[in-house]
């Protein structure tokens, strides 16, 4: 409680405390309210991200640690919210870090990570939009609201969701002048491509050194990636990316799928001193997290899974007679050390019954098994989809099953 | 609640409702108690095994489900326990099942399967223990205690921790006449091995038809683990395993790493009627599970994790100075696509200090690299451990990190 403002102590999801939960609740208590009693009822919460508890982690461990720390985790969270689609209560999370160092590498080496995952689950259809922290900065200075960039960054997240008036509304509702938001307009027309946005970026902030840096620092992310002789065509510059959570201080990415009505599938940033709540200041780390069951529903939703990963048994061994499916057993183990899936119908049933059984479990290949087949070791190797049946020893069996 | 006994139901995390969970809470209810209000607090719990959600799942998709239906789960479990070793909060469970056929090839192959992870753990120092509900039945049977083996499981699954005179005390406060409790007598005696032990039980329970049928079964697994060519000698029979859990109908086992003062790492066992609490039934299932953080905890006190298993990083590149950094982040990559872990330390820093970094992390290689290595394409590996130290180029270096 407390680490993730008042929004997130509202989704994180409390436990209640063991044996007599409410020993300690008065009559007056639960006229006082739910939060004023929550503390004594709970102690305990189910993690709400792997951000703050590696925060924690590292504050705990500072002395052990080989600095800069590299860690990745995969595990699940909860939020307390209304399940609807891409919003689950209980979802994976895979995280990504470094932290002990300001290098830019790290930025760059997230973009090549996010590139190659994406790459290896066949997804080509995505955007890694990037920004920082700074350059918002720069831009509440340019327009004259120096240092107001928290309001400014919290109204310019909602640019896609409330459109550009409501925006300039709120901005006015915030305190910002109306001087600031007529300098601001050139902001709603920064180019699209990544080069063109950069050239005017550096044009129009060049009187504040804070935005110069936040682009000089996008600059050299880049120049590092093309070092490593990364395609930069799934990046762009989105200068309204500010990610709500307000401990970025610098970069801040996050990726899109294109072409599925979903939220963010990836996102992360830098932020300077994420440990200090922990009591560990000066540390700077810079993160991304892989949001894994809306990965799993994009990549189910284009139909992106490839068409055997359903399969999970490669061959199905069918035997005629109890005898048949004892001399079965050896044959079975034998497939199974070439790290082929396989299984035997628990029992020599009837033939169909046992042909359903592979059809509506989509097993590819089946070996049927009479005392014929086990005298002379040839076995006939069952296509299912193409009907397709030969007969085999059991080293070309392995071969085809292989192939 | 309501699926794992009394116990069961104490141990289960409870999650507080979300929002004003105190609205239907009255000062009636504080005086009620915790228990006739926890309703009123909390609808959501941790999952406290893998089992009954999986009985849940196979009811609720019976229609969909190729059967007899097999599935593995690898996921984190809660009980509201106090934490001590071999005993945690949140921990992760293995689990393997098979619904829908009652035959014994599913508990020959629960045996397959536990020597297989045991013997690719590197774990050789177990026992695998194996009964059958039929043989308590048949003892109960055989000393004039007809239906009463529940009774006789709770007092004798207590043997090991309370000693065979209080087993006598506590059967006796259950009901148990002293005739009975005399002709339990030559339980006690039962000898070790396995052939023995069969003989044994045959004999003395050859009055009771479900007793012989227990051994029957026993008799028929171990045959088809003899078809499978399977080494039987981590099984023993051990007619005191029960398992507290009382849906076991049939076969039960246990998993003890022997050399470790810790609880089972494995069990399971047959259950008839697993789903008729969720309107299913006659479908037979048979199962393990695997006690993930146990088995790691037996590894480590063994001190069987392989000695690279620590090593997340095979090669450090060091850079010399700003230019040669940004001229290794090609090599870098190209390293990175042979699958060899790698890194290059973040920034041209001293020579010492990346040194370092690689000793802290128990990086095994290191290859440096400044302007001359950048124009001979020569490169020079370093073995941190021998200190050896020679030039390759980059071929070699790829088949010297491979080997």
């Amino acid at each position: 409680m407390g680490k993730y403002g008042d929004e997130g102590d509202q989704l994180l999801f409390k436990i209640l405390n063991s044996g007599d939960f409410l020993k300690d609740v008065s009559a007056k208590n639960l006229d006082e309210g739910a939060k004023a009693t929550l503390t004594k009822l709970s102690e305990k919460g189910l993690k709400y991200d792997l951000t703050v508890p590696f925060a924690r982690y590292v504050a705990m461990n500072r002395h052990e640690l080989a600095m800069p720390f590299k860690r990745f985790q995969i595990q699940p969270v909860w939020r307390a919210d209304r399940p609807q689609k891409g919003r689950y209560r209980e979802f994976y999370q895979c995280d990504a870090d470094v932290v002990g160092t300001d290098s830019l590498l790290c930025e760059a080496e997230i973009v090549l990570m996010l590139q190659e995952v994406f790459e290896k689950l066949g997804l080509s259809e995505y955007q890694i939009k990037i920004n920082n922290r700074k350059i918002l900065s720069g831009i509440a200075e340019v327009i004259g609201s120096k240092g107001e960039e928290s309001s400014l960054c919290i109204a310019i997240d909602k640019l896609d969701k409330i459109g550009k008036d409501k925006v300039e509304e709120e901005l006015l509702d915030c305190g910002f002048s109306k001087t600031s938001i007529e300098s601001l307009q050139p902001f709603f027309n920064i180019p699209n491509d990544l080069d063109n946005s950069l050239l005017f970026l550096k044009s129009w902030l060049k009187g504040s050194e804070i935005g110069t840096q936040g682009i000089l620092e996008i600059e050299e992310t880049l120049g590092l990636l093309s070092a490593f002789g990364t395609d930069l065509t799934k990046l762009s510059l989105d200068p309204t990316l500010a990610r709500g959570l307000s401990y970025y201080t610098g970069a801040i990415f996050e990726v899109k799928a294109l072409n599925v009505q979903i939220g963010s599938i990836s996102g992360g940033g830098r932020y300077d001193n994420l440990t200090g709540t922990f009591g560990l200041s000066g540390v700077s780390g810079v993160g991304i997290s892989l949001g894994v069951d809306r990965i799993y529903d994009v990549l189910e939703e284009l139909d992106l899974f490839p068409k055997d990963s359903a399969e999970s048994t490669k061959v199905l061994l069918i035997a005629l007679d109890k005898n048949a499916y004892y001399d079965s057993l050896p044959m079975l183990n034998g497939i199974r050390k070439h790290g082929i899936s396989s299984e035997i119908y628990p029992e020599p049933a009837k033939l169909k019954k046992q042909f359903d059984y592979a059809n509506k479990k989509g097993i590819p290949y089946v070996i049927v098994i009479g005392s014929e087949e086990v005298k002379t070791q040839k076995f006939s190797l069952k296509n299912m989809q193409s009907g397709e049946q030969e007969m085999y020893d059991f080293e070309t069996i392995i071969e085809k099953l292989k192939s």
